[in-house]
């Protein structure tokens, strides 16, 4: 088809949707809001009105922003954040100072007057890291800095001296037998490829190595970059696979592994950790509203991040940044006396880092009312640097809608779209069954950087007006999206 | 002075010069190759036939840049440094592993077929590092990652329980009176202003702490960005004064105590440390030479890097690469068969982290011999990162020969001047002296992200091209600088 084509077709069809168009809540089944064309290439054709409703919003947008970035709540959202990280320290699943921020949550949304303020129980996997202590005993003596990952078991009291094998790939162990791995401690050393390409080998490491009669793994930590870290995270063991004890050390120590290995060097640790697993615990999903002046329980718009943390660093980045924005963007709109047609919920995801377990509660506890109950699902969890826009998950519908609201934050420079997001291992379970949902785009080139590891901290931002411009695009989009004059377009699932 | 004046000063005076000019040895009382003008400024006239005879060795250069960093070298340089410290590891002033490293030197050095290769002893402090445990034990329970500041005690046994207070300068903790100080921690936490105006913290803690009776001392790690790693560094204690322990705590924990404390929350933390101070051990500077076809044992050029490091990281940056591209240089110039009018002498100093001790030794050795024995001091010791050019420290005369051999770099871009150098510990005492000196200026940005910390690893360089610029650099430039028609300017200073 030839761009005139392309163009005389969409005009016609802007034709037809602009006499269908009404101000009101819509029912998403009959309007569309883009078109498919034979190609497969979608051509978004929102109706004028709804353009128009949209670019209305400027004014109060541009409002919400200069007093989040320039007005009373200037420096807020990070001074409220060092204030928590500085309060409760780390907040892993399942331990006190987890359920004392929750309570200290709590406590500060009824303060301002957001509405509902309740929590939810979730029953969570309770691992504790215990003494853990990793020593190159040959050719030198080194202490290795290391993580044990969550979910690891402990080594037999008095620890584990081995030989080492190191590889960098799982295709290059494939090929060691398996007589020649029985009773070592492999060392996992991949080359950073992205996380998601990456993070197999944190994830897969023990069972792989247990195949072959390891007794322990250690994995270089994920990240491309280091300076002496380790960087924990979550692993799994196989089904019907002996459980061994698996580990992260530093990039510097792994690589300098590989090395000595491959040279011929005969490498030696001692590894000691006392980590273990206890049963499930009780915790907390969070949550507080400002709810709509139309639709209190309907047509929700949930704003969130999660409030647990790995037990290293505090927390701040991972994801302290996201679950605070969120909460202060409700906050602020309450206090700007702004409130939207439908609910804006904020939800502090609990238990994410063993498994977005929080939000797997809450998605069994709501399913049944989804349809009535949800419009829309933000979260923030990759980061909160300078905000550039949304990463965006549904339908081509939702998406041409998403684009025009995107358009209103040009005073923030984040006008940004991208999709599908990978950013919201929360609010995934909503966007499988079909709701649109939208993840913070930002700056986060050096996210892995402190990813799970000391330098999770209040020092990864360079200013506090990185926070508040991430609060105010959070506040700005949420706003907007929950007082629209319809819900944004959701692709029907079937509900098993 | 106009323009034009000045103009015509300069071409009458090149005039003069250029009449006086001579190849061979020039007696450097009565030549010079600058002028200062009535303002102080210093104009260069180098004479014709030096600016030609300089220009005439780009072949070689070229030559021996092309061989080092795409010919038979490259990559050598990164391989011999990963060899050295995986082979060895940290190299620390009167360890076991800093001696088996200089045996190492010396034997690899004869195998290559350098000259004179032999070491000169040195009696330097010893100071070993114990078990270092910190731990905050409110507000909340955190350990906290430390590395005690060489020279530092250790705490009584059984460690230290006391409250902190936290300050962000000299001038703050100043204010405070004397009984609110005693018996408390003082944690130092200043703001990175640079290296030379920020160190005085880690140097100054402990007395400054202790004079007002603390009982131990903590400082933010002297860095300008960090992932949850500690910096180690010399410290001082002043005469007179009570010793403390002291150590350094990172830059992320140091910064959240300091928020805790100016909060008002209450900041105790239990500090133990068996570090402890021994009797002088005997260590040895590293020597070997390509000795030159005119001048054997007389205006030597020293091309230089100290070869102990901290024993945290393994030494690789600070200062393994300086040392390495020193060695390497010289080595590859020998197999190049490319040997220069006056001995080209490679010094891997020891102890130089206990406060240049090696170097001040070997100074106090040659001395008495200096004026016929040295011609030019090259040192590497602020990074090895992508070369730049030179940091150059001696008289103006000097300083223009200089600027013509940093011509011929092009082919290396770094064709950049710069004085006084900031990053020539070691060879200070000599450029103090009078004589010439010049530090390797690099991209070296990142320089103390890694700086004294377990990130002070093979890891730092991208790529081991970098190495090879360096080392041609190195090479390239220590080779016209022995092989010239005159020796390098130089400024008499009294032989006291």
């Amino acid at each position: 088809m030839s761009n005139w084509s392309v163009k005389f077709f969409v005009f016609f069809e802007l034709l037809i949707f602009s006499s269908f168009a009404k101000c009101g809540i819509l029912d998403n089944s009959i309007e569309q809001f883009s078109y498919k064309l034979p190609s497969g290439e979608s051509i978004c054709s929102v109706p004028d009105n709804l353009v128009k409703e949209i670019a209305g919003y400027q004014d109060i947008v541009n409002k919400i922003i200069d007093e989040i970035t320039n007005g009373k709540f200037k420096g807020q959202t990070w001074d409220s954040l060092a204030e928590l990280t500085d309060l409760f320290g780390p907040r892993m699943a399942c331990s006190e100072s987890l359920e004392k921020a929750i309570d200290y949550a709590v406590e500060n949304m009824k303060e301002v007057g957001l509405e509902n303020v309740h929590t939810e129980n979730v029953s969570a996997p309770f691992w504790i890291r215990g003494y853990e202590s990793a020593q190159l005993t040959r050719p030198w003596k080194k202490n290795l800095r290391l993580l044990g990952l969550g979910s690891t078991i402990g080594t037999p009291r008095g620890g584990i001296i081995a030989d080492v094998i190191a590889v960098e790939s799982f295709g290059e162990f494939e090929k060691i037998p398996a007589e020649q791995v029985k009773g070592k401690i492999v060392v996992f050393v991949p080359k950073w490829k992205g996380y998601g390409e990456t993070v197999v080998y944190r994830s897969a490491a023990a069972s792989t190595a247990a195949k072959k009669g390891a007794v322990a793994a250690l994995v270089r930590s994920i990240t491309p970059f280091s300076i002496g870290s380790p960087h924990t995270g979550h692993q799994n063991y196989e089904d019907d696979v002996k459980k061994i004890p698996v580990a992260a050390i530093t990039v510097e120590d792994a690589e300098m592994i590989l090395r000595m290995y491959r040279r011929g060097q005969d490498v030696t640790i001692n590894l000691e950790m006392t980590d273990f697993n206890k049963p499930n615990c009780i915790t907390r999903n969070t949550i507080g509203e400002l709810q709509g002046t139309v639709h209190k329980n309907e047509s929700v718009v949930v704003i969130s991040g999660h409030f647990d943390s790995w037990d290293v660093g505090v927390g701040a980045m991972d994801d302290g940044g996201g679950a605070m924005i969120s909460w202060k963007a409700v906050q602020f709109l309450k206090a700007l006396n702004v409130r939207p047609k439908r609910t804006l919920r904020v939800i502090l995801w609990t238990s994410e880092e063993q498994g977005m377990v929080g939000a797997h509660q809450y998605m069994e506890d709501h399913k049944s009312q989804e349809d009535k109950e949800f419009n829309f699902f933000l979260e923030s969890d990759i980061g909160t640097f300078d905000p550039k826009g949304l990463d965006f998950s549904g339908n081509s519908d939702a998406s041409c809608i998403l684009k025009e609201i995107l358009k209103l934050m040009k005073p923030l420079n984040a006008t940004e779209y991208k999709e599908p997001t990978d950013g919201g291992p929360d609010i995934e379970w909503w966007s499988k069954r079909g709701f649109p949902a939208a993840s913070l785009l930002n700056k986060n080139e050096h996210y892995f950087w402190f990813h799970h590891s000391d330098g999770d901290s209040m020092n990864v931002w360079d200013s506090k007006d990185t926070l508040d411009k991430c609060t105010a695009l959070w506040a700005a989009i949420s706003y907007v999206i929950a007082d629209l004059s319809i819900n944004i377009p959701r692709t029907l699932v079937s509900n098993n």
